[in-house]
């Protein structure tokens, strides 16, 4: 069998759009001779639709447009993602998340999900019920065995710890299917490629039965979809990768015999600056943004961010503001001036001098005499916010948050000052990380200037100041917060391994104290397996740990 | 059987504060004669504990913790709301939502909930399995049938639509239960109390069972719980009622004769105002803040949250602000002087003129000789929310922003200006709700001017703004948000009842186009069965109704 993948990007919402994308596919899929042409999970309406679901009239309208591209088929397979629903169940929501296989002018096969992902950024759930059924279907010479996402993530000959009692994959074996084909929407995180290609490698191989896997591609806000469809032979070999970060479009001939891919990923740093550089894109190409601003501090953090920006817009749409204060080292100005001219975006350089002395004036009776300390700090930091907020709101442009992971996880960060933009660009990055993605751009020549990766990292805001006056050293604090954030270890197991119990407690203290400041962060661009944000769910109020 | 019904206020992750809570609950029963003393829902560990819960150590201690408690038991039981966990399973997360029966020194029965809700502002399925087993337990003379909140709200004979296909009560009943016993932890929102009285009269009435439905109070962050808790004789009479939003204690004996309680729920001014002022006051109380500051425009909002938070700290714990500029109107301050002294709270009076000119000055070259827009005004709402700030960082208040619901539905309020704050504490409150409720407010003699009643809405950012220059009279606007919002009508449905369709299509758009604003908005204090915040989740970048 021929199965055209299509590894395309929806728009949330967009269905006609979506429509349109799926119908032309059809239609190259059949020009290239495909049995099949398949789209990824959800693509009619985009994924994840949240709270969309609720409502009657969208659901309505996805159905109607599903039967709409169905009535367009002729006798060559088309198979894709949408929302189905039950009329007749009075029970539950009657919602599904379903796979379409259409044919001859109609809906001809539906496979709804089976296992419904209820963790981290996953909260189906909330909208869909489980398959009622798990069946397979013929077409052309194949017995397809159909699924969504979730449900090829059980095989009980990978996973030590299950989520789920039932393996519809293998039910669907049993059945007799000959080809699986599994449609995705699976989110993007580092290693996470690699993972989806052992795991499927091994389920390949054990059941020696080919799989097509096709992959949605692009970014949802904070979740991004790295693409990376993949297509295995029945000895576990994957035979075509989709590209990574881009939309793909390729054809997999089950009766052909394919040269291995070996490598499914690359190094973090170009893996990771890859998926930064597409989410940023996105959001602006999905919201109508084409030009962005940074505030470029002298720092790392927004070195990097501009750097990324750069790559998404193009240099010509991209401004850097540099807004020295009083306690702004000489070198800071240089070395953004520096960046700037390397990477040829424009900039605009405005003191926060004169407005945060008149600030202070006006405040000076309700201040009370109080001694000086971080409300100061902080108002430095929100004279620049406010600047970056008029300048976006005068021309359009998309604000950059620049707080890194470290930060984030830390408190670090002034609410309503360095932390405001429409998007944490490197939040999911820590400070470590931050350094490797830095040297790895400058790795054929310097873009981002010596000076500003080897100085010593500090926010600025009071003389003398550096960021380990109030942190742990960051190559410790890193480990510690990939061990409790991502590692889901406690105080216990971290001090079991590294010892260094008053730091630890004192970081873990520090990260939870601060979950009041995340809930008013811009989404996060997530490429670790655990982001602050929506995949995160932490009180603000509560005392476990003090 | 003599029940101690213990409707107490926890604190999410303070074990051993909510283990002292509950063993002197046990002791008082004890004292009163009681049989059984019982705790709401998952009182041990506060609810909601969210991600708490993934944490192998928090659940460790949550579990020794109950056993301690256990260990302490005489005779006499002691119910309450616990995590526990199943270690021999290794399918799913294994870990429960239990009622936890202790006597003669241990856990002698464990109830799991059955009924995991998983909607609005649920999300237990990410945690918690669903019951293995429906049990009945005999003590003393009663069979008691123990469940957990939304296992009591399945029943057939109330719901036309039910979420669930089994019923744990009806079970429990089968199966020879006689005396429901239902600890809770159930969101307030107005209209519920009524709501879970007529469900439970018909439940009991029909089952001929009586009935103690153990609730909690107190708020935990965004959500209200209301206490109210319920005890119900076999002919379906209301028995006891718990006090509304504040701690209470009382003894429901089965055997005794009580006169029916008629009235469970009060007006909707009163209630939402009581709900409001304990949950700002109890924010205040969980997080260390005892004071708190509110800039006060000269508006309604402004002033009714200044008035919430007089009545939440005190009058000497509050601290209003006024910020004119060239555009506020004269009464503006007249009418904030009048409300200040009225309330006997502290003020200061601080100009934003100087800074705005300030920062008008500093940006001239950037802005590029472009026209006023709303650029100029978000300046002064960020330069305001910016005083507000600093005065929160010096002096420990905490920051109430005042915006309301059909504000922060529309995007008619500025991010990192008068969004600004811990907490949006009348954000779902609509402007003709705010009206109401300053009305209530002055049934007894002018506390709110009545000239800040009467005065046409208006944010004063620019000459002779009102509103209406932007939105839809307020009654009209109202109406289709909450038709859209709470009803979870959609255009056709809404255009259907009221007509309007350009209006309704305007206000449809303004509300998902500001989902970006509401994802970094402050947590928002939810009294209506749809709140924006963590109970609805709505995609930022998507394209439908474009």
């Amino acid at each position: 069998m021929k199965i055209s993948v299509c590894q395309s990007n929806p728009i949330i919402g967009d269905l006609k759009g979506n429509k349109e994308k799926i119908l032309e596919g059809y239609k190259k899929g059949i020009n290239d001779g495909a049995d099949l042409i398949v789209f990824p999970e959800l693509f009619l309406c985009g994924y994840p639709p949240l709270d969309l679901v609720e409502k009657k009239e969208f659901r309505e309208k996805v159905i109607n447009t599903a039967n709409e591209i169905a009535s367009q088929t002729n006798s060559i397979g088309l198979l894709f993602g949408s929302i189905t629903e039950d009329y007749e169940d009075k029970i539950g929501t009657n919602v599904y998340n379903s796979a379409l296989l259409c044919y001859d002018g109609k809906i001809q096969f539906v496979q709804s999900k089976t296992l419904i992902p209820n963790y981290d950024v996953f909260d189906e759930v909330r909208y869909f019920e489980s398959a009622k059924e798990i069946n397979i279907h013929k077409f052309g010479n194949e017995n397809l065995g159909i699924s969504i996402c979730e449900d090829i993530w059980n095989d009980a000959d990978y996973w030590k710890h299950r989520r789920y009692p039932i393996d519809p994959i293998k039910t669907q074996i049993a059945n007799g299917a000959t080809l699986l084909i599994n449609i995705s929407a699976s989110p993007y995180a580092y290693g996470k490629r690699k993972e989806r290609y052992q795991m499927l490698s091994v389920l390949t191989k054990n059941d020696k039965i080919p799989l097509a896997y096709i992959c949605c591609v692009g970014a949802q806000t904070e979740l991004i979809f790295d693409g990376g469809s993949m297509c295995f032979n029945r000895s576990g070999e994957l035979c075509l990768l989709g590209k990574s970060f881009q939309e793909d479009y390729f054809v997999f001939d089950t009766n052909e015999k394919y040269q291995p891919v070996q490598e499914v990923e690359t190094c973090f740093e170009e893996e990771v600056l890859n998926a930064l550089i597409m989410a940023l894109k996105d959001y602006g190409a999905k919201t109508g943004f084409s030009k962005a601003i940074i505030g470029l501090s002298g720092g790392i953090d927004s070195a990097l961010v501009v750097y990324i920006a750069e790559r998404a817009f193009g240099k010509e749409n991209v401004v850097a503001v540099m807004m020295p204060s009083q306690f702004s080292s000489d070198g800071s100005v240089d070395d953004s001036v520096k960046l700037i001219s390397k990477l040829g975006i424009k900039s605009h350089k405005i003191s926060i001098q004169t407005v945060f002395k008149e600030v202070l004036n006006v405040l000076y009776p309700a201040f009370n005499n109080m001694p000086e300390d971080l409300t100061e700090e902080n108002l430095q930091s929100r004279i620049r916010g406010m600047y970056l907020m008029a300048l976006s709101n005068k021309h359009g442009y998309l604000l950059c948050a620049t707080g890194n992971k470290s930060e984030l996880a830390t408190g670090y960060a002034t609410l309503y000052g360095d932390m405001s933009g429409a998007l944490a660009v490197i939040g999911d990055i820590y400070k470590t990380q931050v350094y490797k993605l830095a040297k790895y751009i400058n790795r054929n020549g310097e873009i981002i200037p010596e000076a500003i990766i080897e100085k010593v990292p500090s926010a600025e805001l009071r003389p003398n100041q550096t960021d380990q006056d109030s942190l742990p050293p960051y190559d410790l604090l890193d480990r510690i917060l990939k061990m409790y954030l991502e590692d889901q270890k406690e105080f216990n197991e971290i001090v079991n391994e590294i010892g260094q119990p008053e730091i630890v407690s004192k970081v873990l203290r520090m990260v939870d104290m601060n979950e009041f400041k995340r809930k008013q962060a811009p989404p996060v661009l997530r490429v670790s397996t655990k982001a602050f944000g929506y995949g995160r769910r932490y009180p603000i109020v509560q005392r476990w740990r003090k």
